[in-house]
């Protein structure tokens, strides 16, 4: 099944988020409009806005009032994405030249700035306390996870609690928080938003270790840009962690750098394959993709629920 | 009179924000710390979190609820410090290295990014829903004003009208909000809110426009960096439009370039100066000055006032 079969009874209410997002970006400079688009129609799953809208029919669900938070977290969502690219100095997203590639750094910067106050703006019309301090603190996290995988490219002698430490801060704590301020901007009770965290959490890891794990396995065509490409970058990931618990493996890892060739990156894949290193990953992956799971089943049975397990599932097992 | 002699009596409070920026910024990652501490270190006038305070005298002052908003607006100022250091290329600021030449450009990103994560920590703690809404639209301003600063650099044929409406999303703004947020946060009455954002905005032009004329005027030691800076990054600023009106000085400025040497820079400077330009400058500089001083006159009499007079004109005359 298609991502987006699962929450067809969401739909409508994801088109209007669609156009808000576009609304959003509009602005009075034709640069920053016409950057901050370029990014927005290279596509994206939008699981962040889906998570919110799904975990606020645990509430009260408006979606008025609910659009502000869904869309104020994709808005930081894109933000961090433009200034991922500029630090990977990556020249492809999604098939398309990055707004650093189209047109430079500085631009890309304060594009990232721009698409970030806007997400403000939104959050704006959101009353609850709770749901600012919340976000507020997942932003401090997430600018700490950004410097810290700064510091560590390129380290080799890293381990698995950096890596996971890393990737809560790059991608769980934001899903996590969509789940939680989903609830908490609808009124549900305080249990469910504790337990949403805890799920989109859950989820987000999974998810990550899912997307390390295919830039290895997935085609080039399928990831929008090249295999290897993490590596190749210096950002050491979970399945190059595995892999270099095999010396030999490790000596040829540790000489990627900025020279590496396709081809030369293409049969170290391979030499990264036949470790295992793959498979243990998938292990970790499945591992939190069953204590999300494990999550839901203290929620409230109904559509809801069904649509968070069905996504669940399909995060932890897409091919691309 | 020295500008901290003029608000003594805010002494206790203002060290207290100071304290309070230094907690502000110290986070678990020591780079990010290091980084942001270095910047703090730098100094600076701190005239955000002074008028906040100022403005907040109009209302119910409380240092504990009111030093949010001040901590906040100095965080944000900070932030975009850094953002600017990493388009202008600026190797020195307060006569200190800039953080993207002591580290890099990404470590200035990040660092911009996580300093103006934490300000947003801080407004959490300030109530009133207004004071939110105005600070979003204003960062959306900031970054407007950021990214067509990009695109009007080097662009010799822009008008004054550009350049007034960069140096009022650049500087005037912040300055304006911190005013009126301040007037919020302590609940003063409304037409007091709209008349300290007023005396804000035009103290912040007037401010930006003895910036722009300081960097032909003041010398080396004052500046804390090469006089003439902005000119070689491509800024175009008030005293340049207006000895552009020479042709033959014009036909020089449009030369400039990052080869451009501190002799031929000097030369150009001692040019410029004799077409007349600061001075008209300064006079612009003062016709701001007076609405701000105008403005004040329609506020309650008393040190708080005085003290906002006082600030203005040491701000519209100071040397460096």
């Amino acid at each position: 099944m298609k991502l987006n079969m699962m929450y067809s009874f969401l739909k409508a209410d994801i088109d209007l988020i669609e156009k808000e997002l576009e609304k959003a970006i509009e602005s009075h400079s034709p640069l920053l409009s016409e950057a901050s688009l370029h990014l927005l129609q290279a596509g994206g799953k939008r699981i962040r806005p889906v998570f919110v809208l799904l975990a606020a029919k645990f509430g009260r669900y408006d979606i008025q009032t609910i659009k502000n938070v869904a869309v104020a977290l994709e808005l930081i969502h894109m933000a961090s994405l433009v200034h991922d690219d500029v630090i990977d100095d990556a020249e492809l997203r999604r098939g398309k030249p990055t707004i650093k590639a189209k047109w430079d750094n500085r631009i890309a910067m304060y594009t990232g700035d721009y698409i970030f106050a806007k997400s403000l703006e939104y959050m704006t019309n959101v009353e609850a306390v709770e749901a600012h301090k919340i976000l507020a603190n997942t932003i401090v996290e997430v600018c700490i996870g950004e410097i810290e995988q700064i510091k560590d490219k390129y380290r080799y002698n890293q381990n698995l609690r950096d890596y996971f430490r890393r990737i809560k801060r790059k991608t769980a704590l934001l899903i996590a928080v969509s789940c939680q301020l989903g609830a908490i901007a609808s009124g549900a009770e305080e249990p469910i938003h504790k337990k949403l965290f805890l799920f989109g959490y859950y989820v987000g890891m999974s998810f990550q270790i899912t997307d390390d794990i295919l830039d290895f396995t997935a085609t080039e065509k399928e990831l929008g840009k090249p295999a290897g490409s993490d590596l190749l970058q210096g950002n050491i990931t979970l399945p190059v962690l595995f892999a270099m618990t095999d010396q030999s493996v490790k000596e040829k890892i540790i000489l990627v750098n900025e020279e590496t060739t396709k081809e030369e990156m293409n049969s170290l894949i391979e030499l990264i394959k036949r470790t295992g290193a793959i498979e243990e990953s998938h292990k970790i992956s499945q591992r939190y993709l069953d204590k999300a799971l494990g999550i839901l089943e203290g929620l409230p049975n109904g559509r809801t629920k069904k649509t968070f397990r069905d996504i669940a599932n399909y995060i932890g097992k897409r091919k691309y």
